[in-house]
């Protein structure tokens, strides 16, 4: 049985279990990166590790770190590169997280008052790019080009996948494949590039190196159409954020395309007004929610996120079983479990 | 005669002068740099090109790729390199220009509408963030893993500047240290990295590096002093930013500092209500420049810089006459006789 059989017959593990198990397998190699990310956000610049630490100790689920953790372990990686590097990528992530928050205008982050709103957008903006900064000096210090060229590329497609959400928010004729590349490029290049350095690091030839981004890549996206669902179907507490923001800020998530595409024409008007035109009244947010139940909007989106479930399993395939390969296999259901 | 002389000695050369002379000596470098900053600007979503090249079309003076280039062909540089790497400290300025006018609500820049105003916050956040990482992109490619550290440390301590200044804002009990502590970050940092690049190209020894490095340092805080006493003093057509800006901010620069400490109790008074208070009436910005001119502080904000600028001519006293060196001397004096 292969790991992706293996996987999928498994009893599904819940959301708790999955990464607790990869963290604890990482447990020394998280207490350390943890460390390095403690010591290399100070600065004589107080405010920076005030806001710095604010997001930081509001802990988030260390996933993108934990991948190049993970990834350099699973290729037999011994030495302690792998470390710095896990910082690194949870300084970008963090980086992109204050800037996002920015742009959204987002008032609750991990569930806790998000740095905009403590801070102010200025401090978020300059932050971020000090981390930003930050995360490439320490690169420099581990002296690989390759993981720079990696990280660099990644950087500029999260900021273009930015970007393009920003010129299709909301538009309604923006396609599938549109908001694809969107969260191809906000989330999936750093899942992607996260665990593609670990196989860096450790050595490993191209094939391996190639089968571990896949695995990244297509975790991200199949993370991401679960996070647009449960934005329209969680509860508050358990997400950590607002639910029902997405469509607050007309953001053009694929939810909403589905239930566009196959509503009547009542309701694309009610579309239109809300996500084009942001016309907002009370009892919206709760009447696209009956819209999105009413056409499947949700459960197609966990199915498209399944398909690339499935694909992130086959990354694994190169590599002999063990706790981590099955660890890893396991966020891959967590991923799309979070929606049950 | 050495080159300190020399340049303290000749007529001070017209502003104009000085940058186009340099920029003439430079003309096929800075042509080929230009093309490189075109073509790596681009992306497949079009915003990013558009806005980005809203900025660069606006002109600006180059000034600190100029330097890359020129501390490049100073050392003697025959190759090629020196002109990605200018283009990746174009890269950097811009996007630092862009996240300042976000953080300083600029409604101005060269001249023109800012980037923010004309395609908002978000986006200027956004395409920073890309232009950012792709200097990283494109130092990667050309693959000095000192220039990639001189470069990230550089943006670094930029955005340390930045948050110092942000954290002293409308702070009138900062002192000198700490406001000369954020311009040499703000600015005088990426000069220094500038001008430093070019030896590291050139392959020239540590001693010739750390003389442009110095260079650089000076001519950035020499620079930034007399800009801070331009926002009281220029007229807005030849600045190419709105007068007066910094004070409506309540930004604390040198000219405010001199002007308060030499103040008696009424004038500290205003200076507390419209810089600390913030609270500004018509006719504030023409008493405070008054107030200025009574105490000198114009005067002894330039007097501050002529002391930088003649650190940063001692700079280039490690290397042989010739018409580069010279071009250098003279931007040096171009930039304190701006404020003439």
């Amino acid at each position: 049985m292969d790991v992706t059989d293996a996987a999928r017959s498994a009893a599904p593990p819940s959301a708790e279990d999955a990464l607790t198990t990869l963290a604890h397998l990482l447990r020394e190699d998280m207490d350390e990166t943890n460390r390095v990310i403690v010591a290399r956000m100070d600065s004589p610049v107080a405010l920076i590790p005030r806001l710095a630490s604010h997001l930081v100790a509001a802990g988030g689920k260390r996933l993108r770190p934990l991948l190049t953790l993970a990834a350099a372990r699973l290729c037999g990686h011994a030495g302690r590169r792998h470390i710095g590097l896990a910082a690194c990528v949870e300084f970008i992530h963090t980086a992109t997280l204050l800037h996002d928050d920015v742009v959204d205008e987002s008032e609750l982050r991990r569930g806790q008052a998000s740095a905009n709103a403590l801070f102010g957008n200025k401090a978020s903006v300059l932050v971020g790019d000090f981390l930003f900064a930050r995360a490439f000096s320490l690169m420099v210090e581990d002296g690989s080009l390759d993981v720079l060229r990696i990280l660099s590329d990644a950087s500029a497609t999260i900021s273009e996948g930015e970007v393009l959400q920003l010129t299709i928010q909301n538009d309604l004729s923006a396609d599938e494949a549109t908001y694809l590349q969107v969260i191809e490029g906000k989330t999936a290049a750093l899942f992607a590039a996260a665990a593609e350095v670990g196989a860096v690091v450790a050595g490993r030839g191209a094939a391996e190196q190639a089968a571990l981004r896949a695995y990244g890549h297509n975790l991200g996206v199949a993370f991401q159409l679960v996070d647009d669902a449960l934005d329209y179907a969680a509860d508050q507490a358990a997400l950590g954020k607002t639910v029902g923001d997405d469509f607050r800020e007309g953001k053009i998530t694929l939810p909403v395309l589905l239930a566009h595409a196959a509503g009547d024409e009542a309701e694309r008007a009610f579309w239109h007004r809300t996500i084009e035109a942001r016309e907002q009244r009370d009892g919206d947010l709760d009447h696209a929610i009956a819209l999105l139940a009413r056409h499947g909007a949700i459960a197609g989106t966990i199915a498209r996120a399944r398909e690339y479930a499935s694909r992130a399993l086959d990354g694994l395939a190169p590599f002999p079983d063990g706790p981590i390969r099955r660890a890893l296999a396991d966020v891959v259901e967590f991923c799309v479990s979070r929606a049950r």
